[in-house]
């Protein structure tokens, strides 16, 4: 029986593989300081759930290496460039992440924008290797192309951005629970989803797999969100490692204002039973760690 | 004798097949308003510079036709996004732009941010069509990796994003000859050599040609720039469209305030010059729309 206890060891060894390639990857040589915020905004900190979807999913379905460490982190530069833009002032205008100064705070609103733009554009870079790159080989030009096209599209319009513009026009007004879940669908949901099927990708899985990926992607995307808003009125800003109660604070509908606390907690293990039914059914036989990434998203506290 | 006539004519073609393509492409039905926002900045407006050069390089090699609208449209959503960042309160402040209010002036800061950078994500969603689409057989996957990879490179760090974190910081500084040309071939040379290399990239040309045709972009990326500073100081704000004398204002480094107004246009000829030998010595025949641009950069008034 795989318990808690051996994901954390996996995942302290594939995090540092992940660190290890931001690090490469993530310039600090980039002009007038733009590699030193860039390096700010996406080293050393977070959990790191979204590169451990892409490699738990590519380990399923016994995916390239080195392609997945490159999906890992180009998710995860979409991610933490998402986050800088997102803290600054004209956004949520929050001070705090991952327990450090924002990215504004520390560079100034302008850099901070700068480097925002530039890591999204550096998540395409690390996904096109170069011919002259030695890691070429195991990264075909068409699985390119199909991990720029899916990462494109969960961060953009239709996606992430689409989301965030939601969750813009919905401060201070009600908003009923299937508007609640369309608007996390895009915000946190899409990026979320890309993860598990930029791993997918990394390998070669039929039909069935892949909408019983797809299934799982959306529902611990769900859950993640659920719990988010869950942790936002029980936990402290420390343990967060970001500002606590300000969805409350800005009147944001959330699960918790909309289905109250327990009923909140609830649906986040219904939509966690979900996720894994859709692995007992993909047919695939090292869904261990997909599993067990699960149970981490709705068992967590901070 | 093709002539700057026949020119405006093929411009005028083109110009309304990538307005086509824009308005297909860019949403109009993204959530809370950010498709409209991402539609207004990029759709109605601007001279098309970088589609067009893509265009006319793709013609000198006999590349896909529609790879190379698809490569068009990605370049000027990316330059789009650019100018829509560029004009926030944070860096330029700028309240007109193409002879209307900014985005930001227009949508709100947020909305504006956010916007700039869905049209980044749209900008690699363009490039990489779904096997669904009608137009998929036109563009191979390897064709859409090596696309995203140039415009990536072209974006960010070491293109446009470092560039713009050199000029932040360099206002009120002194800046060589040296230092000023390095600023902007990041700055707006990236991405318009990489209209040029994407645009050769949908064909099939030998090395000698591509070397020439890297010369012909970069020659007039900088003539660009120092004809842009000559107008900044000669032209109004109603002719360019844009605020002028700008540069001058925040006290900013420019060809005309190191080298002298007469001086830098010489200095912008020569580079058309070096443009035009450069397309000479390629051994391509289908030049005359490169050539006629490089004339056009150098001639403009806007």
């Amino acid at each position: 029986m795989v318990s808690m206890t051996d994901l954390d060891a996996w995942a302290c060894a594939e995090l540092s593989a992940i660190e290890e390639c931001l690090n490469t990857w993530v310039p600090s040589d980039a002009p007038a300081g733009l590699g030193i915020a860039m390096r700010y905004g996406v080293l050393d900190g977070g959990k790191r759930l979204r590169p451990l979807l892409v490699l738990a999913a590519a380990h399923a379905v016994g995916g390239s290496r080195m392609a997945s460490l490159r999906a890992a982190c180009a998710v995860e530069l979409v991610h933490a460039y998402s986050l800088v833009h997102d803290d600054m002032p004209c956004m949520d205008n929050d001070v705090l992440r991952r327990g450090k100064p924002t990215v504004h705070v520390q560079f100034g609103e302008a850099q901070a924008m700068l480097a925002g733009d530039a890591m999204q554009a550096l998540a395409f870079e690390v996904l096109t290797p170069a011919l002259r790159d030695a890691t070429h080989d195991s990264m075909p030009p068409a699985l390119q192309a199909r991990l720029c096209g899916q990462l494109a599209r969960a961060a953009g319009h239709d996606g992430m951005a689409g989301g965030q513009a939601i969750d813009l026009a919905s401060v201070g007004r009600p908003l009923d629970q299937r508007s609640l879940r369309d608007m996390h669908h895009r915000k946190t949901g899409a990026l979320l989803r890309a993860s598990v099927m930029m791993g997918a990708a990394c390998g070669e899985i039929d039909a069935t797999a892949w909408s019983a990926l797809e299934v799982y992607g959306d529902s611990i995307g769900l859950a993640f969100q659920v719990i988010d808003d869950v942790l936002d009125v029980t936990q402290e800003s420390e343990v967060l490692g970001k500002t606590a109660g300000k969805d409350v604070d800005a009147n944001k509908p959330t699960y918790v204002s909309l289905m109250g606390l327990d009923a909140a907690r609830r649906h986040a293990f219904e939509l966690r039973d979900q996720a894994q039914a859709a692995l007992a059914s993909s047919g695939l036989r090292e869904t261990v760690w997909l599993g067990l990434l699960a149970d981490k998203v709705v068992e967590r506290d901070s």
